[in-house]
C-alpha cells in the first residue's frame, strides 16, 4: 500500500509521523493532507536509507538538486562527490539526471546512501539503456525502464505524460518563440513525430500507475511544454498541458498513486502568482514543483538569482518544491561550486517564502540572527547563517580596527552607536 | 529654477527632453510627471558632466551603487577604480558614502567625471569635516555641510529629516529588535540624545529647502528608522517616519524642490507590496528609493540575492529606484568584485520588474536573447547578456563535443532536437 492509499484508509504511517515531527504539526494533519493529495511523501518502499519528508504548499518549502553525468562530462566520481555535498548542504531531494555511463550502478550507490528523496527521469535513461536509435525504442521499452527505476528504489519520477498528440500539433504550429525546452519533453515529442504514435506514458497511463503503486513511486508529472522564454510564458500550450496533467492527477489519486506537478520555467514576475493559482485549481491542489521560474532571459551566468526571485515569489504564492537552478544554467554542466551556489540561492528563496507564508517556526532563525547582530556577536551570526563559511571568510579577509564593528562602517556602525546611546553612553565617532 | 519649478511653469527643459528620449515617451509626459512629483530628475546645476536621468515608478527602474572610503579602508584610488567600473557597468547613480580622508577632493573628482547622478549623505561628511566630537557639532554646522555639497554639484542628498523627537521616544521604548540600523539615522539620533535638541534638518527644513532650490538638489528623504530585521518590518516607528516624510514632501514641492523617499530595509516578502502602496499614498506619489528589501536576515554573504528578490518585487509593486546591495552587506566594505556582483544582481531585479511593469521596450532584449537561444547562436547570447563576460568564460571552461550544444545536455539538447524535428529531420540522440 502507498502513503496515499493508507492515508485514505485512515492509517497513520511511520513516514507521516516523521513528517509531522519535522513540520511541527500533528500526524493526523499530515495524514489528512496526504489523503487529500495536497501533500506527498515520496518514499519508495525499497529506499531504506530514506528519511521521509513531505512536500506540500502548507509545509516548509523543499528544494531539489539536479546532478548526474552528461555526454560531455562522464566523471561519475565527481557526480558522487556532488551527491555528498548536496546531502551535507541540506538538499531535500536529489534528481539523478545522468545520461551517460553506468547509470544503474550510479543510481544504486545513490539510493543506498541518500537520506534525501531521489528522483529520476526514466526517459533519459531509456536512451542509454537500450543503446539504440530513438525511433526504434518501443512503448513497452519506455515502460520497462520506469519499472527498473521503481524496483531500484527511486522515490519520484518525472514522466512527461501531458504532451499528447493534440498538444504536439500546437507546438508544430510554431507560435512559440522557444518551442520545447524540456529535455524529456523534446525526446518524447521527437519519438512521437518519428513513430507517429501517441505519447506512450499518456496512452498507457494505467500501466504506469500500477508500477508506481507497487513501489509507492510518486509521479512527478513533467511539464514537457514549460515556457523556455519570457515570450512563451502562460501560453495556450503550457495551460493545455496543465489541464491534461490535472486529469491525470485524478486518475492517479483514484489508484492510490501520489502525484506532484512540474512547472515553469521562464516567466515574468507579474504572471507567477496567477500561475500558482491556476495550477492549484486545474491540478486539484497537487503540490507544485517549479523549475525557477526565471524572471528574465538575459542573465546567463546568474540564473541562480533570476530563479531565486521567481522561486521565492512562486513558493510564497503556493509552490511547494523548488528545483534549484545554478549559475551554469543555459551554459554548461554545473561544477561543484555552481551546485553550491545553486543550493544556497534556492534555500534563500525557499526560506523567504516560508517567512512570507508564516510556516510555523520559519522566522525564528531570522530573529536569532538579528538578535546576534544587535549584540555584535559575530560567531553566533556565522553559526546561524545559511552558509556559515562565506561570512567568516569575508570578515577574515577584511579585519576591522575594532572587533565590535566591520570595515563597512567602522566608528559609524549604527548598531554599536545606537546600543551605546540607549545604554546612556556618549558617542563620538570622530577619532573615538 | 529647478526641474520641478520649471515643470510647474509648463517649461520643458533640456533634461526633460533627454529623459523622454531615454524612456521612449514624450517630453510633455515627463514634464507633467515631474510637475506632479512622481518623477524626479536629480541634476545639480553645477554637475556639468551629468547625463540627466529620470526616477519614477512608471519609468525604467534605476539602480544606485554605494561606494566610498571607510575608517578601515582609506584607499581612495581603489574607490576611484570602483567609480570607473560602476559607470562602465551602467550604474544610474553613485552614492559617495566616504567617511574618512580627503572627501572634498574625492567628490570633486567624482562629480567631474560622472555621467551618472551623484548622491551623498552630508551627515557622514560633517563628522569628518569638522574633526570634532559629535556632541559639539552645531545645527548650523550640519546645514553648512549640506550647502558645501550643493555647491560642489551633488545631485541628490540623503537627509534624515523624518526622525524627530516623537519618533526617537518610540525608539527608546525598545520595542524593536534592531532599533536603528541607518548610519545617518543613528548619528542624528545620537546627536539629538546628547544635545537634547530637535533633529536639525527637521527643525530647519525651510533653510534646507532654500539650499536645495538654489542648486536644484533633489532631496532623498532618508529612512532613519528603516527596519533592520524581519522582526521590525512595517512597525509603528517605520510608518510614523513615513508619515513625517510625506508631510515634508509637500513642503518641499511647494518650494519647488524635488523629493524622493528612502525605504526599507529588511522585510518579509508578503509585506513588500503593501509597503510600496503605503509609501505611494503617504508620500503623495514621490519616487520610492529602496535599500533591498532583504527578504530574510539569515543569508550574510548572499544579501545581493536576498535583496534582488525583495528589490524585484518592490520595483514591480511601485518602487522606482533600487540601491544595490552586495555580498559584503553586514560583513565588510565591498571590494570591486563584491561591487560587480551587487550591480548585476540589482540590474537583474530592476529588469525583472520592468518586464513585469510592461515598461515600453523592456522585454525586447529578452525576446532577442531567446531567439538567439533557439538558433543556438552563442555569440549573440553573450552580447545580449547582462554580463557578457561570465557566460563566455563558463562556456570556455567546459567545451562541448558539439558546437551547437553545451555540456549540460550534449546530444540531449532539447532546443537542437526540437529544431531538427520541426525541420523534418531525424533525431537519434544515442551515438549521434
Amino acid at each position: 500500500m502507498t502513503q496515499l492509499s493508507q492515508a485514505k484508509a485512515g492509517i497513520i504511517t511511520d513516514a507521516m509521523v516523521e513528517v509531522a515531527k519535522q513540520e511541527n504539526v500533528t500526524p493526523e494533519y499530515i495524514r489528512d493532507e496526504v489523503a487529500a493529495g495536497r501533500v506527498v511523501i515520496p518514499a519508495n518502499i525499497k529506499h531504506t536509507s530514506l528519511v521521509p519528508a513531505g512536500i506540500g504548499a502548507k509545509l516548509k518549502t523543499k528544494i531539489n538538486v539536479n546532478l548526474g553525468t552528461s555526454g560531455d562530462c562522464e566523471d561519475i566520481s565527481m557526480e558522487m562527490k556532488k551527491v555528498q555535498k548536496a546531502i551535507e548542504m541540506g538538499a531535500d531531494a536529489i534528481m539523478d539526471l545522468s545520461s551517460v555511463g553506468d547509470t544503474i550502478a550510479f543510481r544504486r550507490d545513490l539510493i543506498e546512501i541518500s537520506p534525501a528523496m531521489i528522483g529520476t527521469v526514466p526517459i533519459y535513461d531509456a536512451v542509454i539503456h537500450y543503446r539504440k536509435p530513438l525511433g526504434v525504442i518501443t512503448a513497452k521499452e519506455w515502460m520497462d525502464v520506469v519499472r527498473l527505476h521503481a524496483e531500484e528504489g527511486v522515490d519520484f519520477m518525472t514522466i512527461h505524460c501531458g504532451l499528447n498528440k493534440n498538444t504536439a500539433e500546437k507546438i508544430k504550429n510554431r507560435h512559440r518563440l522557444t518551442n520545447i525546452v524540456s529535455r524529456g519533453g523534446s525526446i518524447i515529442f521527437a519519438w512521437m513525430e518519428m513513430t507517429g504514435n501517441e505519447n506512450p506514458f499518456y496512452e498507457n497511463f494505467d500501466e504506469l500507475l500500477d508500477i508506481c503503486y507497487e513501489y509507492d513511486v510518486t509521479l512527478s508529472l513533467g511539464d514537457a511544454c514549460r515556457p523556455g522564454s519570457i515570450a512563451d510564458a502562460t501560453d495556450a500550450v503550457q495551460i493545455e498541458e496543465l489541464i491534461n496533467l490535472g486529469e491525470l492527477t485524478l486518475r492517479a489519486r483514484e489508484k492510490g498513486v501520489q502525484v506532484m506537478i512540474e512547472g515553469p520555467g521562464h516567466m515574468p514576475l507579474d504572471q507567477i502568482a496567477a500561475n500558482m493559482k491556476i495550477q492549484e485549481t486545474l491540478c486539484h491542489g497537487a503540490p507544485f514543483y517549479v523549475l525557477g521560474p526565471l524572471v528574465t532571459d538575459i542573465a546567463p551566468g546568474y540564473d541562480h538569482i533570476t530563479s531565486a526571485i521567481g522561486g521565492a515569489v512562486a513558493a510564497a504564492s503556493g509552490a511547494a518544491f523548488l528545483c534549484y537552478v545554478t549559475p551554469a544554467e543555459h551554459l554548461r554542466l554545473p561544477d561543484e561550486k555552481d551546485m553550491e551556489e545553486g543550493i544556497i540561492a534556492s534555500k534563500i528563496a525557499a526560506h523567504a517564502a516560508d517567512i512570507a507564508k508564516k510556516i510555523p517556526g520559519a522566522v525564528d532563525r531570522d530573529h536569532a540572527m538579528s538578535s546576534a547582530r544587535k549584540r555584535l556577536d559575530w560567531e553566533e551570526m556565522f553559526s546561524l547563517a545559511i552558509d556559515p563559511h562565506k561570512p567568516r571568510r569575508y570578515r577574515e579577509e577584511s579585519v576591522p580596527a575594532k572587533e565590535d564593528t566591520c570595515t563597512m562602517c567602522g566608528n559609524f556602525c549604527a548598531v554599536r552607536n545606537t546600543n551605546r546611546i540607549l545604554d546612556g553612553e556618549i558617542v563620538s565617532i570622530f577619532e573615538e
